[in-house]
């Protein structure tokens, strides 16, 4: 098979340096397995990934799909003997069409390196996961990524026109289309979108772009309790505004953030609250501060310039590497109906105490998806059997609130058993239906998002 | 089997007088032929709609499921023998949710009377079909419907949280969720959405509501040509500007409309194009008004209230019913990219000067999605045959210019082989996989979309 893969794609592109091989048998998801890859290829082409799939059909041989390898469910993790199909080299953007608002790119370009591509042109492509600067768009519509702007702008899923799919049985399936409306046939494209490798191998994206907003007005509420924090979520959301932004950062985030780089943030509120709007239309971010204060903000402070907006956005975007450095996380991601968010900050701060390990909360609170991080010693088994319990119970609040356990990050290895108990048994029958007719001797990332 | 379907629906829901069974043998496409069905039922519940299944699977009948029969591609056309399912009592708005803006209803519900009933909290269901006031919700998912908005909220997907379907085997899935955000597992709301009752019957369907916007700002400009109208839309869209509607009306429509109710437009236009802006940003609209007179509009016209602005729209949603005074319509559907609208408004007019045919243009112009209605005189066979050959021919420009068979009709019977050459043998082959992966007798709706 070795011998194959390297006529197909030359020796450079074919590796087996075991070193080589064991950095690259995981992403950033704690708490998965991972086994031990045969070897790495890095096409450079479609037809090489084609090839590639060819002969590991021949050969029986499971292939996994890396991106950047910051997925954070295990998606990406080699399994056993596996061809790992890294996407490095189709990174070019192939074109870009701004009457169209549109991009073609190969799944391997970094996700902010197309708003920078395409900002000459007064446009961006809007979904912007926390690893937008290192994470690839491939592995972004892989797992259907969530970001910051989603709470007005939506996921990945909206942004994601046409894909060109190498399939288990190594032919070139193009689907979805330019244009902007279309509803001919099934809608492959939101099929493929979120499969996370089991489906198919991505080759090229053709991304929705939109054009750049105007500048956000942003502002920063301190609360004295995590769940008012959560309340003004819901008063803003029930008034019917519509926030280019609403965070929430806990008070571990909080001092985690100014022991790694001080910002000035007041690390003796509970919770803080960032809020932005860019609708053009002032008064809705003096009535988001509004509905802060009447939710018991002890204080709001409004950005006066661009500068300022942006530093609290950097701050905000700091909070995960910043809180890594107490120590091993275990970062979690569920979703609850946004009525049920104070709920869901309450029932996390039970978990933390009923298993006394520290949980962490970030929230693209707008949206009601929380990123619960258990923070662990991974050399205490202990401690990491009690974040494993945290975790567990987490997932168990976020099913009783009517919520999803995965908001963002998909199901991977990680949460095959929760996906499974989410879902029933109809519904597991018709997924694993769906994945045996694109992929019936399970080439494609097997093992993974189902058992 | 007819016994058997009055003892699980009762008598009154099961109908087989030929004369009520004629009258429901089609929807409202041209071109397409109908079967005749065997029986009529009308379940009262979603447990009903599980026995007649069963029963129909037990009898290898196929189940062809109705709404208000308002479709344009004869998705919901009888075959002959089957079983007639209509959602007509299914109508119940079963819950309204403010806070997660969203509502659950049946599928036998007409789209305007969700935004009725959502409008006490200042939410609206978004996505207007021309048909809103007719169609239902069910009919509107199951063929994934278009409308006015569109241009900026988007498509009846973008507008649906979960499902409950019964599938062929009679077992009901619940898919989606109640949440904003959430990746667990495949999107099979997605993958029913669009799929236009051939891979099962929805039941159940939660959508997602919005905060009623802001009163738009509305124009009307006048165009001496059609293609100046559509460079015009080129130019706005290319400016960034986000409408909120943004439709043309060509001479025939306009002369058509001033014959049946006279509202004062000015029938000497090739064109009048309809634009609307509730960003909240008064210069938006002047911004438009400006780019349309670089275009080339004679004359740019602001509503100068809202009362005025509601009359354009409502002269708008006239153009169908009008120009069907002027005999009989084939309703097309196409959708190129927005960049080639001016060519694809030109081709039409090549297309109605070969062909000898009056081919009337009304646009959902700022999504690039173009309703040539072609009109024919039904008692000529001559003139059905100019007809027919105008639609293959609008068909084939359609796909010449990168662009769809349709872009929110659906494929029904009237475009089967267009799908078929427009997503090529491989995806054919996918479309046709994931059909028989669901329901491998063919018990739902056969024969429409796929062959």
């Amino acid at each position: 098979m070795l011998q194959e893969l390297r006529t197909a794609l030359g020796d450079a592109a074919v590796i087996t340096d075991p070193d080589i091989l064991a950095g690259h048998a995981r992403d950033e998801a704690a708490l998965c397995e991972a086994g031990t890859p045969a070897v790495l290829v890095r096409p450079g082409d479609t037809a090489q990934v084609q090839a590639v799939v060819r002969i590991a059909a021949a050969h029986r041989t499971p292939i996994v799909v890396q991106g950047a390898r910051t997925g954070l469910a295990g998606a990406a993790n080699a399994v056993d003997g596996c061809i790992l199909l890294s996407t490095q080299r189709l990174d070019r953007i192939l074109s870009i069409d701004p009457v169209n608002r549109s991009a073609v790119v190969q799944p391997g370009v970094v996700n902010a390196d197309i708003s920078k591509a395409t900002a000459e042109h007064g446009l961006r492509y809007a979904p912007d996961p926390g690893s937008w600067e290192s994470s690839t768009i491939g592995g972004n519509v892989a797992t259907n990524a969530g970001g910051m702007c989603c709470v007005k702008y939506g996921v990945t899923s909206e942004y994601v026109l046409e894909l060109e799919v190498v399939l288990a049985d190594g032919e070139i399936l193009r689907c979805g289309r330019k244009t902007v409306k279309g509803v001919a046939g099934y809608d492959l494209v939101r099929l493929f979108t979120g499969s996370e490798g089991t489906l198919g191998i991505i080759t090229e994206i053709t991304v929705r772009l939109q054009p750049i907003p105007r500048q956000a007005l942003s502002l920063a509420a301190v609360f004295p309790s995590v769940s008012a924090a959560g309340a003004a979520v819901t008063a803003i959301t029930a008034a019917g505004l519509v926030p280019s932004l609403l965070e929430l950062i806990d008070q571990v985030h909080l001092r985690a953030i100014e022991e790694y780089r001080p910002q000035g943030l007041d690390t003796d509120a509970a919770a803080l609250l960032l809020a932005a709007s860019d609708s053009g239309v002032d008064s809705d971010l003096d009535e988001i501060a509004r509905l802060c204060t009447e939710s018991g903000a002890t204080e709001v402070h409004q950005a006066t310039d661009a500068m300022e907006a942006d530093m609290l956005l950097a701050a905000r975007r700091m909070a995960l590497p910043a809180v890594e450095r107490l120590g091993a996380v275990i970062v979690d991601d569920m979703s609850v109906p946004r009525s049920r968010l104070a709920e869901a900050l309450d029932g996390i701060a039970e978990v933390a105490k009923r298993r006394e390990v520290t949980v962490a909360v970030i929230a693209h609170a707008g949206d009601g998806n929380l990123h619960p991080n258990i923070l662990v010693n991974r050399e205490d088994p202990d401690s990491v059997a009690a974040g494993q319990a945290a975790f567990d119970d987490i997932m168990r609040l976020a099913a009783d609130l009517g919520g999803t356990c995965t908001g963002e990050h998909g199901v991977g290895l990680l949460k095959r058993d929760w996906l499974a108990a989410e879902i029933g048994e109809t519904g597991l029958r018709v997924q694993r239906a769906i994945k045996d007719a694109l992929d019936p001797t399970g080439l494609l990332n097997p093992g993974k998002v189902l058992r």
